[in-house]
């Protein structure tokens, strides 16, 4: 026993073309030591350990772990830190903010390659979970990217396919130990009743559900990824020269397009400009695409955005 | 009260373009009865209910109050039965497999343009994470279609955006008694135990989780519409004229796609040549495009089914 981790994490990093000297982000709990210990000799290692200022002594207990495991492998230690409270807004939204733009600090000051973090499938399923509760849609239903761009290396998560019981046996067969951070049992955050609660009662249903839901987000990254490439299409045929801060689009193009495409292509837009998204619901992207129809020929939005319908344009911009 | 029901049938008749004179499924529980209500007036109604000879006298009272019921609103009456057990095989498929088969006969006999069936939001919520802890991927996140083919005419179902809340609102504001189907509270029926506990489970997360799933079911089936549609473009622009049995296809065309449209298009050549597909998993369609690839050159797969790379063209077909 024990193979089956380093063996999944070495395809991970043949399957994504990963080398060279990369920062793996350990916390000190099972998963992320797992991840240092099935990196080990893989290629060089830099352990990263982010103190979020939160729990005090057994915080400062977690980064000494850290430390002294980084040693005893010979690997380079940096530790990071913030007062997360001081960033105010959701607590574990700033934290992670906070953790991943140190993380690609470091990577560029170490002329680091890559980013790892320890996220299992487990993780992936009650982050699908979560959202699907939430409401994100297609978009939230893709999960945690197995791999994506951070400043200007890659992040890569290679243990998000195995799950937590194949990370406790590679540990257990290492006699490796490893911190338990007591407030993953607190029922206050969401995110721990979904552990504790929502999946369990799920695995009676099927004891592969947890692989079903992280199919599921990997079906749906894969569509998100189709949909998105044939948006940005769509608006680069679509979209003409802007007048000052107005965007101006070919209401043909538009209305003669798939009508999930041209949604998603004013999306593309918002996002681009900068514009606020977090008050529009579905019934907002769909009442963009009536305004490129010409009915109504203008409208309101969240954010104070407007779409108007001039002659066979649509002019998109911030309310006057 | 009771108006929200009657309104939000006929939008859903008016955007679907629905006229002329239908069938409503009605089993007497109080979706049907519901939607036969609020249906009152809008078009001239056949009355249809299905027996399944499973549930002995209940089902009989069933029949019954459904045949007083129509003979009440003045509508033609239509009583299907079927011996379910007799038809073998899982029992809810079945029965399902022939009331919508005996529903098309009743569309055709009387010229019915459409048959509606009560399906509510909190139906489609249900069946939603039913297939998603089954794990049948972005294909079962549809869930329930609001409208497609039966036959020859269109199976709709009006109350897909309504949850059960209304329904039960306005039966209560009319004073309409239903049947209650005492086997929906059987905890050996996996889709009851979804009612009877997921569900209510994920409502303490947030409350508006049923409309959550709903949504992402309605974003799944739009994405998956479009993919489909890209997928059956991609095998128009591949398949080579076939060689007896064998079907044709020019690598370079699957090859140079999309990976996801390349793995749809082969799943559309299964499905219209018939050939068994249940046994398939995604390592099985991610394999048939690495034959394309010509790596391996031929495979075997589920069903008595094979491909082989040879020269610049797939051949796929039965084991010989």
């Amino acid at each position: 026993m024990g193979a089956p981790l380093p063996a999944a994490v070495r395809a991970f990093f043949a399957e994504h073309r990963i080398t060279g000297p990369g920062v793996v982000a350990v916390s000190g709990g099972a998963d992320s030591v797992a991840l240092l210990r099935a990196l080990e000799g893989v290629e060089p290692l830099i352990v990263a350990h982010f103190h979020h200022g939160l729990r005090g002594a057994e915080a400062d207990a977690d980064a000494a772990f850290v430390r002294e495991l980084a040693g005893r492998l010979g690997c380079r230690f940096e530790l990071g830190g913030a007062d997360v409270r001081a960033a105010g807004g959701n607590l574990e939204a700033a934290a992670r903010r906070l953790r991943y733009g140190w993380l690609a600090e470091v990577a560029a000051a170490t002329g680091a390659a890559w980013v790892a973090t320890g996220h299992t499938a487990d993780d992936q399923a009650e982050t699908v979970l979560h959202r699907l509760v939430r409401g994100t849609g297609l978009r939230g239903l893709r999960g945690i990217a197995a791999a994506m761009p951070l400043g200007t290396v890659q992040l890569v998560r290679p243990l998000l396919a195995v799950g937590r019981v194949d990370v406790l046996a590679f540990l257990a067969d290492l006699g490796q130990p490893f911190r338990t951070d007591t407030s993953n049992a607190d029922p206050r955050f969401t995110r721990n009743r979904v552990r504790a609660e929502l999946l369990p009662l799920l695995t009676t249903f099927n004891p592969a559900a947890p692989a079903a839901l992280t199919r599921a987000a990997e079906q749906s990254s894969e569509a998100f990824d189709l949909i998105d490439r044939l948006a940005a299409e769509l608006l680069g045929r679509a979209e003409l020269p802007r007048a000052g801060d107005l965007v101006i689009l070919d209401s043909a193009a538009i209305v003669g397009a798939v009508p999930l495409l041209a949604r998603e292509a004013f999306r593309r837009v918002w996002e681009r400009e900068g514009w606020p998204t977090s008050q529009f619901r579905a019934a907002h992207w769909h009442r963009l695409l009536a305004v490129a129809h010409g009915d109504p020929a203008a409208a309101d939005f969240p954010g104070g955005t407007c779409a108007r319908r001039v002659g066979r344009v649509v002019r998109l911009g911030r309310q006057s």
